[in-house]
């Protein structure tokens, strides 16, 4: 019988993150203050993020960073997640490409989102922090947050976007179950979700909105704390156990991956099982393909302009050098919510600058439809988020049906969509639908200042 | 760091199960047909289920049944489970005890549930059987038979528990994510669901009404066979794969149960678990406790009677001899779906007869009590179900720090809640409440013919 699944033992876990940042040919472009334009340093930062977060976020020299012990004790409960080889969909799909997934989706909390949230809130606990704050898209990263933060003894406020809690209300509940506060955004609770709300009563919210209000909610809490669950470089740092960890499962299937791809939304993912990767196209001569797959109603990467720009709606972060649609896109209500920002990370923007990795644009039905092949032939509903990167390998596994190439296609199943039926609901009664972009759709928002 | 939990490599995972029929002192009674109340043979038997089930179920002399290679391929996608070491529960209980559970929270569909849909599909499509069908009180096993039967090339039709579609209508999505057709019962599309509705217009199901009407689809229906999710012999048989991987995970561990508990419906988990453990008390003089945790609501094992009894509300199955309520008992609209059975299997009612287990029985509210504390400590949000047995846990870790004890508790964790938030919302909110049973409750329903 051939192996389906490889798994590390505990004593295998790496025991440090990598930051991809100090191998990078070209360093990200700095964060500058809006006002002064000027580059921001730690101590800038560090008012609404954890300290240790802010060195991770600039820290462009050293490429591995420890895990502290007691993340790595959290991580041991759930870690190392499988990597599985998807014979099932090989067969269905009739490809000779060799498909394997590494499967974030059966970590606590549905998503990989879990691998960030505990170490922000163990820093955020040892400086004295006694409440976060974040936001949510489609809810993963505040679930994450909200059980992070009861592990190390915090309080949790969750703008969870409006949208999604209307298409996912069971998110909502999931993080009051593990204690937190959650509010839908944009919100009347804060400065900026007011001001939103009188532009555009409808405003059915962003990630964009959201981190609005919850920057804003830090900024004006004492002993309160922001946490952001993608975007930042922090984040990639953290999130790249998965890669780390599937580069020593591959090892163990006998194989090295020609392709990775992941779904991408701020990059958590995508950078998470890219980066470890990457490093040896950077270093090593290797030259593996990364293919980051975004909703064609968000397409940022395919379609945005590299500028400094904000990273919320309401202009309250620093100005972030990235590929973006403009502060103030309104992505459609698609429901891959943690697909719906309009910007990339800056390690990510740098990298496709360099051409070291690029996008492709998918349109909601057919990630709906590659969705549910998977789950009928690897048994697992996929979240919608990560149906993008499904649908993008199969996009590949068919181009070598074509060429007869036996390549070997890893992506990352970033969480499951059992929190999402509604939405398959609505693709199996023919309810769903896709959205394009126009060029003036996309060239009528505000970049920067 | 001390080791959190126990993997088995794919090789490790056992290639038999495990049949208790062939090592219990006193074998089960047999099934009886209930005009004649002579004894079924397989032949009586096959004309509803897959003739191999048959064969399992009356299979009193082989303790080791091969499991089809077939059905171990797919198996290895996603066994063994982990086996966990509870610590952070074990810390917010201040115990001494040693809390370790098995995770079938992680198998696709998110129950332990599919490790008899794979084998039940298999079998039938080898006999020729075209459609299956069968009911679903959680839908925990409805997902998991849609699941296999797509793996095997059949079709499937679910009866689900007309309060489990209102309480949980994402399973209705999932199965239908899957290509099975789902009917709320009791429904109009049969004789049995006409009866059960004329007589009670505003009758909500229960596993006993959807029993009905899968099995008369089954027998009216050519080349369709039921399958059946719990209290039958042969489901307890394939689940015993759960308790022979525990077996196992528990010698990595270095330990043995004391107890080992689990929820009871019908049987299928609380078997898994337990039997291969039993069988060492049987033939090895162990002395571990086994406990059957029941809703109070619901307490066949602690109120019913011994006695023949049918398995279906409209009476279309053979008298099984089992604990019961009585097959017309109507249970409270509890969220623990999966719970709500009349009576226990053939084999667990003769080893409460005999001594070798018992059962409890556990309000609601108590239920949900435990399943936040072990969301908020070991991150997973338990099915209802499983919570029940999670709380029967709690009460013998608490006994532990009472007397000093450092026993090793091992429970079955069924299946995850993410299905259930509206339970967990209910609970959270105030508006979830206790059921209790007077006598006379339980005297006036119907035992048999």
């Amino acid at each position: 019988m051939k192996q389906k699944k490889f798994i590390l033992q505990e004593s295998e876990i790496p025991t440090q993150w990598y930051n991809i940042q100090a191998d990078m040919p070209n360093k990200p472009l700095p964060p500058l203050h809006p006002a002064t334009r000027q580059p921001l340093g730690v101590d800038d930062l560090a008012h609404i993020f954890p300290r240790e977060c802010c060195e991770q976020e600039l820290n462009t020299k050293d490429a591995w960073i420890d895990i502290p012990e007691p993340v790595l004790e959290k991580y041991k409960y759930y870690r190392s997640t499988p990597l599985v080889r998807a014979y099932a969909l090989e067969e269905a799909l009739g490809t000779p490409a060799h498909i394997y997934f590494k499967n974030e989706s059966v970590n606590p909390l549905g998503s990989h989102k879990i691998n960030s949230a505990l170490p922000q809130c163990y820093y955020a606990k040892q400086e004295g922090t006694t409440n976060v704050t974040t936001e949510t898209g489609a809810g993963q990263w505040g679930a994450a947050l909200s059980y992070a933060a009861k592990v190390f003894g915090l309080e949790a406020a969750v703008y969870q976007v409006k949208i999604s809690m209307i298409q996912k209300p069971y998110r909502s509940s999931i993080m009051r179950t593990f204690g937190a506060t959650v509010e839908g955004s944009p919100s009347m609770s804060t400065r900026a979700g007011k001001d939103i709300i009188t532009k555009n009563p409808t405003h059915m919210g962003s990630l964009g909105t959201a981190i609005s209000e919850a920057v804003e909610l830090a900024m004006t809490t004492p002993g309160c704390k922001y946490t952001l669950g993608s975007v930042l470089n922090h984040v990639a740092i953290h999130q790249s156990i998965i890669g780390l960890e599937a580069e020593k499962q591959m090892a163990m299937a006998g194989e090295y991956p020609d392709t990775v791809i992941a779904c991408f939304g701020g990059g958590s993912n995508f950078g998470g099982i890219a980066f470890p990767f990457m490093r040896h196209n950077i270093l090593d001569g290797k030259t593996t393909e990364f293919i980051a797959a975004e909703p064609n109603s968000c397409p940022k990467l395919t379609r945005g302009k590299f500028d400094y720009d904000f990273g919320d709606e309401a202009g309250l972060t620093p100005l972030l050098p990235m590929y973006t649609l403009g502060h103030d896109f309104k992505p459609a209500n698609i429901h891959a919510g943690g697909l719906r920002y309009h910007g990339a990370g800056m390690i990510v923007s740098q990298l496709i600058k360099d051409g070291l990795m690029h996008g492709v644009d998918i349109p909601q039905l057919e990630t709906f439809e590659a969705g549910v092949l998977f789950a009928r032939t690897e048994g697992i509903i996929p979240a919608p988020e990560s149906s993008h990167a499904i649908a993008a390998t199969i996009r590949e596994a068919l181009k070598c049906k074509e060429t007869g190439e036996e390549k070997v296609i890893l992506f990352n199943l970033s969480g499951h969509g059992l929190i999402d039926m509604t939405a398959y609901d609505q693709y199996i009664n023919g309810d769903l639908m896709n959205y394009t972009l126009t060029d003036e759709d996309i060239a009528k928002n505000k970049i920067g200042v």
